[in-house]
């Protein structure tokens, strides 16, 4: 079977680098050992194996498609992989054990969902959306809603989704006006429009259960009064039949990839009787959805970083196999050809990715171990775990689907004209892999919360701690001896961005908050490189260590070597580009409030 | 209608920025004005308005398909458009009056190309593949061969196609195998296959001319035995009759963009009769064959500026329309929504594409130029010209496309999900725009071209010639004073540039010519932003003296300003990468030759 992922590489991540082991040592956590963890692991592989790998092109062929009369038509195998990812606890693993869950670590959980990105991203949105959602309900709804909604999502009978945009707003929610006005019926009624709603009304499962975000009647205006509401598709009745809840799919968007995956258009209260169920207090609901939507980010730069990773691999099989072209220094013809992979390009292009794709995963797995420790502790060390988690959320998921793209338009490279064409994945990765810059917040957006909001609360503590962890990987590869330089290199990259975070200050004390913001996107490739650059230090460090102390079997050698070979690489080939960005942060010229826009003709 | 172009910018660029009518001094050109120049650029537009662009979306989901049995079906349209075109000129109109053109400059004739590969660039695909060939037929062919061959391609009832690949060998075609054996009947009997075929044997004319590359029997080994031939689909019997020439379609390609070009597997000589006709001498056919290469590697670049320019307007358009948030000053929600153009981010993204896409456009119109003047004129200013047109094709063509594709995705970026969805052109222009950093020798060929040989031709002239261009641009940047800074930063760079080369140097002393070509691609990137940089400079002068001299009517004044902000903007965020580049070729870590594979899983 042909590679999308690398078991190696996840081996070396889980244990070596982040040590998942220091989660068992929580009474959340402690029923469990890594020789479980692995054995979980790898019946995720199985099981992306048989059931999504083999998908992953026909799906794209026979995408998802609006029936015309409110249903979404989508490939036969999807109902399978829901129902068997379901039954292997792939929706509700990382619930606790009361909701019916297997109170996996999210960093246990989430790697499993990385296979199946790297597998079949389609078909992995589908199973995400119904995690985040019965999450969701289970932290905020009442124990009714969660024991009528949460077991038949975690059974994958019912899908669940979130639904906040709305055509006239996009990325602002402060400006949805999805209506909600209170009944004593214990229910409100619900009226308005919503767009782009990822896994919405297909024919996969029995219902939906969509998390909508609605404003009350006589709420504040902007995000303060905004509330979360469940608005099942059928609500389900006493006598346990399910009552159609005037939730009509007016529509999809068909896409450039992730066509497996329905967007929907959903229409509630046509006819004045959509039930919503109010989720916790009333205009708090965006404060509720985050933590939905954080999770969201968190799994949009690892599904980024593992769609890359399957072009990585699609092309790195491609390079070994193909012969093509001789070295520069051989001029006979007459001599055989070489195999690609012996093009010093080749291996540049092949690095590049492998440089993007296995530390964007690493960093993911650092924000899911993350999560995992702000809900294994308490007190100041679970909000040092919180603001750290927070920090480096919008990096994740901007640098991986950034970055992501870029290495998958290396993938397409390697394999010259046929990367181009459908007989290889490599088009369909890349295609796919575009939406993940845009989902849960564009490039843009999470540039604005990172630079506006992250790097500021607590007086700039969450960048306190960021950079006290850079230094105790530092310190580690410093003792290395070997890994000195690196470390050395990546402390001047810290300071320059301390300088340019004095110099952005400026802005910000005098309350200009637009210039301060004007460049908060080039801000957030430095901070991107300069985070995955600590994140390549750290495996570095652990490669270092098992080698020096020959632990590992011989065969095992090149795998550490190639984590300190490609730590290299990224420090030679794209860390001086986090240089360049601060050089345009530093520089004077202002280009924001372009007034006269036929400048722009 | 929706803007694909901006014939305000071609205008100027044609007579502002590089003078067209500098060329109407020569013998060959004297026949032109400015203003026909103008009026046959303006029918160009209308043509693409009225054929192209209508049929942009639809020929993508209608992609030109392998019938089963020899031939590709395409949209009706397509017949249409290569039928009109060809009678407004736009396939032979570059060609002398004796070849039945209009002898005009590739500056004008390209141009007109450039409307139509923004408007919909599959179909100019097949226009400008019927032109390269009949103008290798006419370059080197015999009298005979170009009496029977070249009118018909002109007339748009034939269609030129280049047959280099195989299957085999790839970009290396010293490996090709396609065999030409000789018999006493004045051709040759021809056997092979050819893949990645564009513009293929489809169904919109009724001929093709595939000048092929084959090795006649005995021929030495490697690129010094090729031949080039022409070999018709059909071959046209003294009695005017079409005889079925043994060329089979065995299949087609499937892609991720230019759905509405066909890409073709060709059999020839499955049934040992396949009549080939040698051009010129035997053995020379890839000096020839390179004659159409580099003009198709300057189309290419073109061809990219183009695309990436549709996505730019596209996107413009929007931004101009779409109300969306508020600025980042702006706290209170009940104000209404700004028009997204307002905010930073998003003229970020704006002026990102613009930077990249005129400038491409500006030196896909400066190659032209030099073109038509190495065409106009002699002895060694002629030879000054051609040795800067060839140290810019390469860059040219590689600029274009890799920074096309990001200015795409920035087009996608600033619809926000909208631009993911096939309801807006965006993520079509995007899928088109990759193939071309593939094309007609990808990146990292192009990259070994430019540092390999053309950096080196004539113990580096081309450089020099480069450098002296450049240099004037500066001179008179400085004497505007306002521009004075950029021309100083531009000069660093340049300096900057010439230390990497002489570091790099070394290993070609050294005959080492895998390291010195080792980072040939990330040479070719500096290369590329400081050449950009040189054209933005050259824009700015030209417009700082509109300005200066109020030399235009009163509402263009901020497409002027326009220009210098454009620059400026440039400098400030995309040159920073220049040196990020001389760091890492710079840098002494060598990667190349990774014997151990291993490490790269």
């Amino acid at each position: 079977m042909a590679r999308y992922t690398s078991m190696e590489l996840i081996r070396y991540l889980l244990f070596d680098v982040h040590q998942v082991e220091t989660l068992f040592k929580y009474k959340k956590f402690e029923h469990l050992d890594s020789e479980q963890a692995w054995m979980i692991l790898e019946s995720a592989k199985l099981l992306a194996d048989q059931e999504m790998f083999p998908y992953f092109k026909v799906l794209d062929e026979t995408p998802a498609t609006y029936d015309g009369k409110g249903g979404v038509k989508t490939h036969p195998q999807l109902k399978k992989i829901i129902q068997t990812a379901a039954a292997q606890s792939w929706i509700g693993g990382a619930a606790k054990f009361e909701h019916g869950g297997m109170q996996l670590p999210e960093m246990i959980f989430n790697t499993g969902q990385s296979i199946f990105q790297a597998a079949n991203n389609s078909v992995q949105g589908y199973l995400g959306l119904s995690t985040g959602s019965a999450d969701l309900i289970t932290s905020f709804g009442s124990q009714a809603q969660i024991d009528t909604y949460v077991p038949p999502i975690y059974e994958g009978r019912w899908q669940g989704t979130m639904a906040l945009t709305e055509p006239q707003a996009g990325s602002s929610l402060s400006d949805i006006i999805t209506s909600a006005q209170e009944t004593d019926r214990g229910y409100y009624l619900v009226k308005g429009q919503k767009i782009f709603i990822s896994g919405g009304q297909h024919e996969a499962v029995e219902n939906f259960v969509h998390l909508t975000l609605a404003r009350i009647e006589g709420a504040p205006a902007g995000i303060k009064g905004i509330s979360l509401f469940i608005i099942p598709k059928f609500t389900p009745e006493p006598d346990g039949t399910l009552r159609y809840n005037d939730v009509y799919c007016a529509g999809d968007f068909q896409k450039m990839g992730q066509r497996g995956y329905s967007t929907t258009h959903l229409s509630f209260g046509d006819n004045d009787d959509c039930r919503a169920f109010l989720v916790g207090e009333p205009h708090k609901g965006l404060a509720y959805m985050f933590q939905m939507m954080n999770g969201a980010r968190i799994s949009v730069g690892q599904c980024a970083a593992s769609v890359a990773m399957a072009a990585y691999q699609a092309s790195l099989q491609y390079c070994l196999e193909r012969p093509q072209g001789r070295m520069a220094s051989e001029k006979d013809p007459s001599k055989p050809p070489t195999l690609i992979i012996n093009h010093a390009d080749v291996q540049r292009m092949l690095l590049t990715q492998k440089a993007i794709t296995e530390a964007s995963l690493s960093l993911a797995m650092e924000c899911n171990k993350l999560y995992d420790q702000v809900h294994g502790t308490s007190g100041e060390e679970r909000d040092n775990y919180l603001l750290l988690l927070e920090i480096l959320t919008p990096i994740v998921k901007t640098y991986a689907s950034e970055q992501g793209s870029r290495s998958a338009a290396l993938a397409i490279q390697t394999l010259g004209g046929y990367g181009f064409t459908t007989d290889f994945p490599v088009q369909q990765l890349y295609r796919d892999l575009k939406i993940m810059s845009l989902y849960e917040g564009t490039t843009g957006i999470q540039s604005l919360d990172l630079l506006g909001r992250k790097v500021n609360i607590h007086n700039g503590k969450a960048v306190k701690l960021l950079v006290a962890s850079m230094n105790a990987t530092m310190k580690e590869a410093t003792e290395t001896g070997r890994l000195s330089p690196y470390a050395n290199r990546l402390g001047i990259e810290i300071q320059r961005m301390g300088k340019v975070l004095e110099h952005l200050s400026v802005y910000l004390l005098k309350s200009d908050m637009d210039r301060y913001l004007a460049d908060a996107t080039v801000f957030m490739e430095m901070a991107g490189h300069i985070v995955i650059a600590w994140q390549w230090l750290k495996m570095a460090v652990v490669a270092s260590h098992k080698i020096k102390n020959s632990d590992f079997q011989t065969n095992h050698l090149a795998f550490y070597e190639g984590k300190i070979h490609t730590m290299e690489f990224f420090f030679k080939y794209e860390l001086p580009h986090a240089e360049a960005c601060a050089k345009t942060l530093e520089d004077q010229l202002t280009l924001t409030n372009i007034k006269d826009f036929d400048m722009l003709y």
